[in-house]
């Protein structure tokens, strides 16, 4: 347990730190070269690279529509339900983000207007695995298809059969996914960022994935030919607020949830009291025993942190210096202190809001900013999958209104074509009257 | 002159390519080696730099208030005034672009909010060099002010005199600038990104730059520890589609506009008439002959492209697969042919609209994106200063309802800690009804 209020400025810094997430030269380099490949040898390269690694007798690239519907039909029926149920939450929450147009005349004759419109082509990355991700799916699918995006492709690695599971196809067809690709990893992000005879080239690319996924992301935003991309990467995390009030076996199933993704999962408990600390630890070792991922979950949470505040207050400055991608608060009077938050990707209200309600099926997305990046970087949303463009349309009264004050900004800045452009259109009005 | 018909896709393609943009191994290591300067020595670091590249006397980084004020009050009044003009303009339609928090309930008992904050700190770069820019420190302290950020710093080359223009000084006090620091080049980026001991760490950094500002940008957002950057950025480009009824002369100054930014501007003109295309080109010329900076504007018209398509159709294809940044539209009937433009980021439309209004005082932002991410990136706006988070909230009725969803998507993707916080707090419920 750590006492917060005993530590100087630079042990709290420690505290909160994360582990460091810079790629290693070696990571860059391979990554590089599969680029570099894709780019040369477009689809033989990535079946080349999917055979090597996921699947040694793929043929060919693309998953066929019927196959798709074959194995999404062969869906249990429970599980299908759960996804309908899924999908129609997540669906309500970003269509009620649709934004709205703005026009306006800012000044008599100057008519300007801000116009949101949908990524024509997005490329979405699904991870492979032990476990299939259908919930990624529908938290990039479900917006994608709610902004109006024309064309929707999806990549994600083939089984050791060539194929995905039940889930995976039934999510992307409930979402209306284009095309289906088998291949994964730095390989699929190049084909979806440059292109490839099978693969069209995306306009941006969203999802999850390895260091090496994670890498090629970065390498492909920075090319001027390449994608944009959602948003950095880095392990995920859960920060918990809770005082004397809450439910210690509640508490600690939200820690453990962090805790089973994976060993580099941080997870932080913040309270002003000790006695909720100590019944939390004691929780979270009961409840292991009973893990399938037990040792996952073991490992990340040898790293978990248990900071004991003074007061409540402080509790929500840790937060904000921390910046948690999840953020739960399980507190008496949440209303009064929620407004003390800020940096957080995703804020959990109350004992009945564990964070798989927003990993699943609440209807908020569960892409959200990691590592700090809570301070500077949005949720992932609707608008992700939009783009905002203006246009602006002067009459002959607005040219001679607003004219000067163009001229004589354009003169102050030394640019005189601007300033002609003005002038040139302000004689011929001259003319005319 | 190009005409388009005649052209094989490859020729298309050609006809519509950027100078290439990637940045020299030498900048990055140049930049790369000024960032760690800046991490290591803070200020001193970046006194020396700016002593070296911009001003030899210099001794301290921060501009006092009261020498801001001091030039702020020594501009003169007209050009005070069309700064005053061009702020409101751009504070009415960055306000009119105020996004609204959503809430809802997406199934009984399960609330989801998605809010809007401001991003804390705010770092905006302005260029040195020939001329200052007062207009894109509006363009950018607007925006920030009208978000809400609290803090607003910005950085900008001193000239020799160790101080900056009675422009800059006015525009950034009326934009409510929190701080001004002498400084400008790659050491500027690196102290906002990462913190000096006078200059805070910001959240985020926005403003063009030459190629030293831009890589710096770019290494900065890179690193976890350093911040979120505003768009990737390249040379400035206009594209103009105009008919018959176009007037030449008008079209000629768009160009040439264009063309004075920098030798490597890019200025298109599309249109369906051979005798329009003549006349553009002859006007140009006439143009040419008056203006200061002809030398950099003749140079950069001979990279001009003059397309003839057969169509109005064609010429709106033409401009969609350039993605402009500035698109002109000189056209006999605007309305109907608006709707086939995209792929642009701010639209001109009609005889009276030249690009330098949208540059200096219509309302729209002048920071957009470049070199083809027209199709990917959004023009800087409002909500480029903000970042948006989620809330959820389940009552006891919500995770009742809600669980039983969660739980089989979680079994689905063998994630027992997950489905387990919920099973822990539906038993809670059994156990009190």
């Amino acid at each position: 347990m750590i006492i917060w209020s005993s530590l100087t400025d630079t042990e709290k810094q420690q505290a909160l730190a994360r582990p460091t997430a810079s790629s290693s030269r070696q990571t860059s380099d391979t990554v590089a070269q599969i680029i570099n490949r894709v780019e040369k040898d477009g689809d033989a390269a990535v079946i080349d690279f999917t055979r090597q690694f996921d699947c040694p007798d793929l043929t060919t690239l693309k998953l066929d529509a019927q196959t798709l519907d074959t194995l999404a039909d062969s869906l249990d029926s429970s599980v299908a339900r759960a996804i309908n149920r899924a999908y129609n939450n997540i669906h309500a929450f970003h269509s009620a983000q649709m934004p709205t147009d703005v026009t306006m005349e800012t000044s008599p004759g100057v008519r300007c207007e801000l116009k949101y419109t949908a990524l024509e082509h997005v490329g979405i990355y699904i991870p492979g695995g032990s476990a299939p991700l259908p919930s990624t799916v529908l938290m990039l699918g479900v917006p994608a298809r709610v902004a109006g995006c024309q064309r929707i492709t999806l990549c994600t690695p083939p089984n050791k059969q060539g194929s995905v599971t039940p889930e995976i196809a039934y999510a992307a067809r409930k979402c209306g996914v284009t095309e289906v690709f088998l291949c994964g990893g730095a390989q699929a992000i190049a084909a979806m960022a440059l292109g490839t005879q099978s693969i069209r080239k995306a306009d941006k690319i969203f999802g999850p994935g390895n260091s090496y996924v994670t890498e090629a992301k970065q390498q492909v935003s920075l090319r001027p030919d390449g994608a944009a991309i959602d948003m950095p990467a880095g392990p995920s995390e859960v920060l918990v607020i809770a005082d004397a009030d809450a439910n210690p076996a509640f508490v600690a199933s939200d820690l453990l949830s962090q805790a089973e993704h994976g060993p580099d999962s941080q997870a932080i408990l913040v309270s002003n009291s000790e006695a909720l600390i100590a019944d939390v630890k004691q929780a979270v070792e009961e409840q292991l025993e009973s893990l399938s991922r037990a040792d996952i979950a073991r490992t990340a949470m040898q790293n978990a942190r248990y900071i004991l505040t003074e007061t409540m207050d402080e509790a929500a400055a840790v937060s904000n210096q921390y910046a948690p991608e999840h953020l739960i608060v399980q507190t008496a009077q949440s209303a009064d202190f929620l407004p003390k938050l800020k940096n957080a990707g995703s804020v959990f209200v109350g004992p009945w809001s564990p964070e798989s309600a927003g990993d699943y099926a609440s209807g908020t997305n569960h892409v959200l900013p990691t590592y700090g990046y809570a301070k500077n970087y949005s949720s992932l949303g609707l608008l992700d999958f939009m783009r905002r463009y203006t246009i602006q349309e002067l009459s002959a009264t607005g040219i001679k209104d607003l004219g000067p004050t163009i001229m004589s900004l354009a003169q102050a800045e030394g640019l005189d074509a601007h300033s002609n452009a003005v002038a040139i259109r302000l004689d011929a009005l001259k003319e005319e009257s």
